[in-house]
């Protein structure tokens, strides 16, 4: 489509930390990669310090910026919000953006509470009735690998889903000596481990199987309860002063559960997990084969067909680089790789086409309650004995 | 040591089958690579059926076969019985070995319940005090590099152990048509893919670790509930005829757990997860480093140091083949691969060692109690809701 | 520094195919993560089709498009000209760039003829000694895991070399249906698959060991030598129609030498090796030590320290995204790996911070002929009964 | 078949070292696990020290031993003569054991020289005539990977072969104070890492290609030229005094030719190849898929299968220990692996097959001298400036 005939979507950001620089570089390259439906249109960045945003927005390609998100509400010039901020304001801001008329693009977890998340779901479904639409960011989605594992899971490849087996590996908080950051803080974050990456993992195996998580069992634990209060020059690895604080989240999860088709789940998160950076290791064994992708090696999948003659079956290692996996054509020729932020271009992609289209972009505000739900049964769980919480 | 001038170990094993041919292999094996301080005898072979055991004993080297184990009891050149039956009958046969002052070498699991398992260690102690000695055949424990993990572990190379996660994958029941076996009858299994299975990986861990499982939750299931029966022609991976009957085991657990020094520890058992053949998976996450094995490729183990700069740090893949690993000098140059059989060779390594010296051999009798309480502690929680059940 | 303190670098860009796309993505984005003392300014892309190149001048992000490369000599407002045309174009534009006092970025080979390639040097050499800077595009030596490997041999981290082993191997002309593109033209491409893909790894070999080839013994081979022509509608994978032409270059390459160090090398490119998509591995054996890449896993690199201990010693895997890993801080958190495309964004940072610094970049053309020379030599030998080339 | 029925099976060897503990491995284990045609009788071993190959006799299961092998030719009851021996004593010591009436299974490398290995070939023929069988022991063959990647050339699953790539990449001369041993002098080993590994690597590619080597250029290097002279008490890995020796052998032998079917071949056989232990790599690539392979993971082929759809298309990691392989019903449920032994103990159940049924075993004395022709031609490449040298 040429670029006159494109009518133009208006883009404003809230936050500009990691998660504001990563979808930053999808709304500016999504456009460069794909034929998008809508010509995007970054107008303006908000964020608290006055200094600091203006600096974002040159630094991440915005052509304007404020310290007021509000302001965004009601400007002609925005027409989708992109939520980048901690979970402790996303449904303040997501439920002004939809009632204002935005569409929402939020990142994940969807809130830090499923009371919160439960508003942001009724928010989503007044604004929809309007033709306003609300999605949430669980990019890994996007990954093609991940991608190609639904699309074989959906096609019967692995028939029956017997065993879901999720781990979310991380090491950043192994040493004790690494300062306190607001994912270390309840009331920012929600939760630890748990919200932050088993999160996605939740998420990821519910998309892969197209099947919920019926009830689950927990434990939570934070091995580390004290840190340094991190100073002005510390960075996320930088080292503290003497001052220390309490971590009130937890460090590490492990639960498991039952999947609504019968299946059995585990799951664990960590930051923990010394020498695994962020290994996002997904397996699910069906009776008609099996699926394995690790993040460490995010461009393939791993695939057992057993419908194979037992002298040549054997896991296939798919390089998911071809043409005719979900998004490459658009990239580079097989076996050049692709890596961790493209996946927010995909999203991008996605969402831009679902609002030409009028559809309802996915995963949607409905989906990001049920991982909600699934991140307080197993907090509910892990602090009344592990006992088993029923999801339905 | 020169022949002559060894005592001799009188050897009878009860039963033949898969246990009983790779237990001969090693007693055949053993004195072939290894300085044993006793000449082992391979006596008597006992089984049920007159042909098939006088059969294995030819082909498995025994002098003398029976249909009668408890005549081995009384024999005076029997030293040590070695009991390769269904977990059904070890209770009585390792008691009345022990009772009859003949040492013993138990299959795993220990026993089909607690109680049972209970009166075996009460036998083993019975003996002990006699110098009479009994060992549980956890024979992964030989494997050369879980000895090397363990080792690492000892030495403080990965610190405060904080992460536990055990997987055993096998697939052969993922077909319907498989037909029953012994394995699928409580009556002589006890239990499923949990005690056949998983309690090797319950074994491993605590044995790397060091360290005991002070509570668990965990859940069970049964795919395939009927399945045909087996017909005198069909094998492990016959078909069946037309009759059916029940399974009466769990065809997969999973559960977690609670570590004696404090480390999560997730568990899961499975004879359903296509494509994974024989894949022991355990990962060990410490303060200051990680380990990580999987049987499909059991001459390596994984160790990531985190003492090593940031820049270089990586798992390192140690090929466990080097003489200065356990085991090893005795058999090949580095490179050149154990399999499967070593391991049992390597246990008549050391029980004969333990023997000629006078020592306790391990894991003992209540290790194999130990782990048999994890296991009945697996079951009441599935049983109940996936309750917690301490274990302490 | 501030956007306004900066002085502009005016770009300007011929070609605009998948080389032109992977460049343009590295100008625009490098400015966004990495602070830059000039600030890019992306100009003019010139190409001969005046829609093609209107079109991807809108596309790309080039501010304006011309189908006169030679109007960019003149041009004030360009100070750098990006050469990502055909290698028969090469000398002719750089040459002329040079010459006119543009710096100039040039992709690999850096010509089609050693010949070319020495006047290409010529000029360059000409160029310095106005300031005027010449870097050729050997891009993979941008990959953080290259650049580690580089490191390590730098600081004796492998000792002395005794072995380079480098294999580029893909498989999109396996397939004698895939039609004819430029890069099976000897007019065009100079050679095939030696040219193309062997070249990489020639450069990266010498790159990584600071050594040079000082002789090579070769053999090629063109195993399709006919091949449709592809149609208007054909892309590099489209059936082509019923005529069909001569592949006037060769498909694939093995050939061995010597280092300068005394290392034996061997090295092998191909478009026939089913399965591998971008396969470009790199081992070096030193005697203290050894390195292992391999681009399908473009973030890790494999080293191994003799110096450890051999019952701990291992390949590590290094996954090289640590922010002590050369480019990384500006990127993401650790195990959040890169993508192929990052390596040109570096090569981008490299050029700015050269030519900001008054310095020399690197790969020079001089490092360009080096490689050319051994291309020359390889073919040399393989029409001369593979005999051996010196290259001293 | 009952063992009355089975005629013997009478045994000699020669040699009791390395290769001697392998091969008495074997005809101690074929009978436990195979039903043979033949009932092995382990009759004599011989060697040169009287102390020494007694005790190996008593060690390794051989009923008599003697310092003389001659004594071997002339016993009714010895049918086959196994040489173990240094390469060296294998023309001498096969030649006269085949004019003598006995089969032989002679270790590889053939010969020392092709003068030799011709002269086996002629009395391997001459004894075919009367019945009496000659097989060289290329081992590696018999590793169920390795079998099973045969079959798939043979079956057309790669089509036609373009590439062939094979290394064998050991370090246990990295350290320059390992000492001399005999595989370092010329008049016993014939040559170096060329002799004893290369011609695994020459055989293999040529055993699962079906085709041959038609011509070579090569390189040879000796990077540790002077040794300490191994003292009594040293070993393999001992330390050696201050008396020094030459090396007179090749270190590293890096090599390619042309397979008779056209595809291009390239090989590399070292010991100074730090961290790889034992690491025999093949790839081959053909026109319909390709096959992987590396001993340091010897259960395992991957398979490449260019008919399947892109999507879906990946090297499968095929465990090849199922019941549908080959040798592995006899051994270990599936995923149970063998180690390296196993091959050995294959090889003596082909060759008490091929026995029994009168057929010639293979491979040949023939195939061995088709290997060491090629060992020769890379010799006098290496030797006249990396000349090629026609092998037809």
């Amino acid at each position: 489509m040429a670029a006159a005939d494109r009518a133009r979507l208006g883009v404003g950001m809230v936050g500009y930390s990691f998660m504001g620089a990563a979808h930053s570089q999808a709304w500016r390259t999504a456009p460069r990669f794909f034929d998008l439906p809508l010509a995007v249109d970054m107008r303006v960045v908000a964020g608290r310090s006055a200094d600091g945003v203006a600096a974002a927005a040159d630094r991440l390609g915005w052509q304007e910026s404020t310290t007021d998100w509000r302001t965004l509400l009601t400007r002609d010039d925005v027409d989708v919000i992109d939520v980048c901020t901690p979970g402790n304001t996303h449904a303040e801001i997501a439920v002004a953006a939809l009632d204002a008329g935005k569409h929402v693009l939020c990142e994940k977890p969807l809130a830090n509470s499923v009371a919160e998340a439960e508003q942001m779901v009724a928010a989503a479904d007044r604004a929809a009735a309007r033709g306003v639409r609300a999605m949430v960011g669980f990019t890994y989605r996007r990954v093609p690998a991940i991608q190609l594992a639904r699309q074989l899971v959906a096609d019967g490849r692995i028939g029956q889903v017997r065993h879901v087996r999720a781990q979310y590996l991380q090491d950043w908080l192994s040493d004790p000596s690494t300062p306190l950051n607001w994912r270390l803080d309840k009331d920012k974050a929600g939760s630890g481990a748990l919200g932050d990456i088993g999160a996605h993992v939740v998420d990821l195996t519910q998309f892969i199987t197209g099947e919920r998580l019926t009830g689950v069992s927990g434990m939570l634990e934070t091995f580390v309860r004290e840190r340094p209060v991190a100073t002005e020059f510390s960075g996320l690895s930088g080292s503290g002063g003497t001052e220390t604080g309490p971590v009130s989240v937890d460090d590490a999860a492990v639960f498991f559960g039952r999947m609504s088709g019968g299946a059995l789940a585990s799951y664990e998160a960590t930051r923990y997990a010394q020498g695994r950076k962020n290994a996002i290791r997904i397996e699910i064994n069906g009776s008609a084969g099996s699926l394995a992708f690790d993040f460490e090696d995010m461009n393939v999948l791993h695939f057992f067909d057993a419908a194979e003659p037992a002298e040549t079956a054997g896991f296939r290692r798919i390089v998911v680089t071809e043409p005719e996996h979900r998004y490459i054509e658009a990239w580079w020729p097989a076996g050049h790789g692709l890596g961790y932020e493209h996946a927010f271009t995909h999203q991008v992609v996605d969402l831009v086409g679902a609002l030409a289209a009028g559809d309802q972009p996915t995963p949607s505000f409905a989906d990001g309650l049920a991982v909600q739900r699934v991140l307080d049964a197993v907090e509910r769980s892990a602090s009344d004995k592990h006992r088993w919480i029923d999801l339905t």
